[in-house]
């Protein structure tokens, strides 16, 4: 089916863009126009595979969401057979932050797509969505991290997920030079430390 | 003086309109003339206080975080003379996390700034200041309860004040319905008493 090929293929070259523009120039004054721009496509085409700037918002965040996945699932083949669950949840966080280009892109679409969900019902159940499977994907992980006696077993798991993902707020920390990339690093680290360490 | 009173007044009309607007509709398209609309003035009016957009951003976020302050100050002198360093800490947060309309308000504007500021080297200085003076006082605090005896004294305090930043990232997923208020209410206490346990 190439055509469908091409037509998924299109889109993400339009996402990409869309990262680009977001990266350089945020997100507040986004418009398709300038994406088609970035891309180097009419305007006109951009609307074939977008009906409406929230739809391209929406993609552009699905497939960087994606993107973020598979860094993750690469990172964790690396790790090898059997990995240290604390390992898994450090490479989740460190593809969450702001710490290198791409998931720098997705962490800045991502706190744009967050303000826009304040104000548009769809957007903000499409991102309530996404972020809850990233929370069921956490919760499962310090579960089974407890069942295998990673973690103490008095530790509560929805508190302990709600924590772990508390930890995505030094973005804006990072992001305004607030605190430094690699003390935000030891931080978690040391954050990670005393969830596996049993007492 | 009561020209500059006026004047001061003047200004705290159009961040509280302003605070309105984006609580309403967000920062993402947020412009002086609509501010003016909603404070009752004329543009011409908002331009006489303020010369562009980002001005009238940048204090209406400098006084959101004055509002704060004191809401946090009233906050600490009801909880009596030499009030225990986790009860203010946990007021902090609570101020800071979107759990009541004026907090909420304070955390859109503030999350609409940083995305601003990732594009403006004005505003991007001041809100690195702003937030690195939030950072000292709390820093301040976590090391006069190491030195009072609340806090282990193996603690860093620099990586526990990093830390306790960091759990302003319960915001979006509050935001989002992702985590209820009260289960980030109870994360954050969780954390503190674990931080003023002396294992």
């Amino acid at each position: 089916m190439p055509k469908q090929v091409d037509h998924q293929e299109r889109r993400e070259t339009i996402a990409r863009a869309l990262w680009r523009v977001v990266e350089r120039r945020g997100a507040v004054h986004l418009t398709m126009r300038e994406v088609a721009q970035e891309a180097g496509l009419s305007h006109g085409a951009v609307q074939h595979y977008f009906t409406s700037r929230e739809a391209m918002l929406t993609f552009a965040m699905d497939f960087a969401a994606e993107q973020t996945a598979l860094r993750v699932g690469r990172g964790v083949q690396e790790l090898g057979d059997r990995p240290h669950p604390r390992d898994v949840l450090r490479l989740m966080l460190m593809e969450t932050l702001p710490l290198h280009a791409d998931a720098r892109a997705t962490s800045r679409m991502s706190a744009a797509y967050v303000l826009e969900a304040l104000h548009d019902k769809n957007v903000h159940a499409r991102a309530r969505e996404g972020m809850r499977q990233g929370r069921a994907l956490v919760e499962q992980l310090v579960r089974q991290a407890i069942a295998d006696g990673y973690v103490d077993p008095e530790r509560d798991p929805a508190v302990e997920t709600d924590l772990l993902l508390a930890l995505t707020g030094f973005t804006p920390l990072i992001e305004l030079d607030v605190i430094r990339p690699q003390d935000a690093l030891a931080a978690v680290d040391q954050y990670l430390d005393r969830l596996f360490d049993k007492e």
